[in-house]
């Protein structure tokens, strides 16, 4: 029977991820708010059939959803409970969905505390970029209380290709996306290792591509990642922040649990050499740019200098 | 015109990789003869249209094409050119396909000594595993002289589903293996750690393996090697002593050109410490067991106990 009653919905973060959200919620005619520090984001939500808000607040006041997709716990902790934060305005029982990438702990306390307001929370982190997120085609990794899915059903499917349903309680979709974290770190900085060395053995980069793809040495995020190496396009489609934090998470959680993560470690001490090196709001294939200069191995440039 | 010539063909070295090679070459009508230190591995060729040959010598003689498919750059050079060895009776301007991974050095020296010989070589480092070898599909990563691939073509026709022509000369065959069994090692290490670091948190392993494929941390070696843990099946299908092995022969080449590979190093630890605690002729997902024992996590059991 929820599933039937028309919801309405709000986003708040309108990064690429939150806007191709808020645009997904708007194609399936969800009525849906946004909010963002940023007013140019604010104006992009409008442009496209969202309600441009003023606050947290003001874009959740009323509304069944409230998908939160922001940098990480702290700023998710800050919409939602902090002043003009979203939990006071939203409609009681309704659901937030969660999306920033945190430790289970932090998304174990934002459930506790939004308990204690009536309100339902999903921990659902994201995967798959901006343009998943603009046709709707996102893969969520979540867990929470089974009214929570249901209540967050219609805004699920309109953002989702794919949602794992993966326990009754948060914490366990942020262990999913930091373990999915860990791998796609240490891939990056693999990929960046051997492109970087096979450039020192002299090797045709565009060869190394074609063969290592199609052999047992590949890796989603060498497939993906390598490209931007390839064309000496350095552009932020993720930046190396990302994982110096994200990394940074999995290594806090590591050390908790006494357990150590050799290769993980070693994979942050790259992206932190890489964010050191000045490159930290470059895209994450600036690792193999790093090593690169550190080597003073040759790597292509730009095609178009502009 | 060369092309058109029947061949005839020798395999040294019959482990299931050479012996798939063997029986791919015999379907093919192409006349095989083989030879192997295991008298049983002899056999096995005769059993599927093979000759059986005494030594490498006698399986060479007079054959156009010897492909040889042993461990390493060692072994490579004993049975072509220690006694009883097989360059001393093909057929002079014959060619030899060198399977074995070994780094660019060794390939080139021993295209040196075949060259002084009369004998083509082709620097040919192989992928795909033994079903693949068996149904002549393999990948090949192949350099060398462009009158070595002519002649070897009917050869590597009837082995291989794809053959990638790297260069002109042996080395760049050996270097492409090298930067893909760096990628392969660092993946199957970083897959143990992952997978281990998941049973710590308490998820559910069949779950992580179905997200992580379908996401952004999934890699070639994840995906082949994961289902082993959930198994709890460590019989080898490929052993933690090849990683020792190549991650070796890849961490002295860096060394060799001062260049630092701390991701591969830190994976070549981890085979090590698998290899030092007992595992090394176990399946190299053993990794995986190696960091449970150490860390006190249960992982799967074997689902039948024999």
């Amino acid at each position: 029977m929820t599933n039937k009653k028309p919801v309405s919905a709000a986003v708040i973060g309108l990064g690429s991820m939150g806007l191709g959200i808020a645009k997904s919620i708007a194609r399936r005619k969800i009525p849906v708010a946004g909010f963002d520090v940023n007013a140019n984001a604010v104006a992009s939500l409008s442009a496209c059939g969202g309600i441009a808000a003023a606050s947290a607040a003001d874009a959740a006041k009323n509304r069944d959803v409230v998908v939160v997709v922001v940098v990480n716990a702290a700023q998710t902790r800050s919409v939602l409970f902090g002043d003009n934060g979203a939990a006071k305005t939203m409609k009681s029982g309704g659901v937030v969905i969660s999306c920033a990438t945190m430790s289970p702990d932090d998304a174990r306390g934002l459930e506790r505390d939004a308990e204690e307001m009536g309100i339902l929370y999903l921990d659902a982190p994201i995967s798959g970029g901006a343009t998943k997120a603009t046709d709707g085609q996102l893969t969520v990794m979540a867990s929470g209380a089974p009214e929570a899915f249901d209540r967050a059903r219609p805004v699920l499917d309109a953002i989702a290709g794919k949602v794992y349903e993966l326990g009754g309680v948060a914490g366990i979709g942020a262990s999913f996306k930091m373990v999915n974290q860990l791998l796609a770190g240490v891939h990056i900085a693999a990929a960046s290792e051997a492109i970087t060395f096979a450039a020192r053995l002299g090797l045709d980069l565009g060869k190394v591509y074609e063969v290592i793809t199609a052999s047992a040495g590949n890796s989603w995020m060498f497939e993906n990642r390598v490209p931007h190496v390839l064309d000496g396009d350095y552009s932020p489609r993720s930046a190396v922040s990302i994982f110096t934090k994200d990394l940074g998470i999995v290594s806090d959680m590591a050390r908790r649990e006494k357990f150590p993560l050799q290769v993980a470690s070693t994979a942050l001490q790259l992206f932190l050499m890489t964010a050191a090196a000045g490159m930290e709001r470059d895209d994450d294939a600036s690792v193999a740019r790093m090593i690169a200069g550190v080597t003073n191995v040759a790597l292509p440039s730009p095609k178009n200098e502009s």
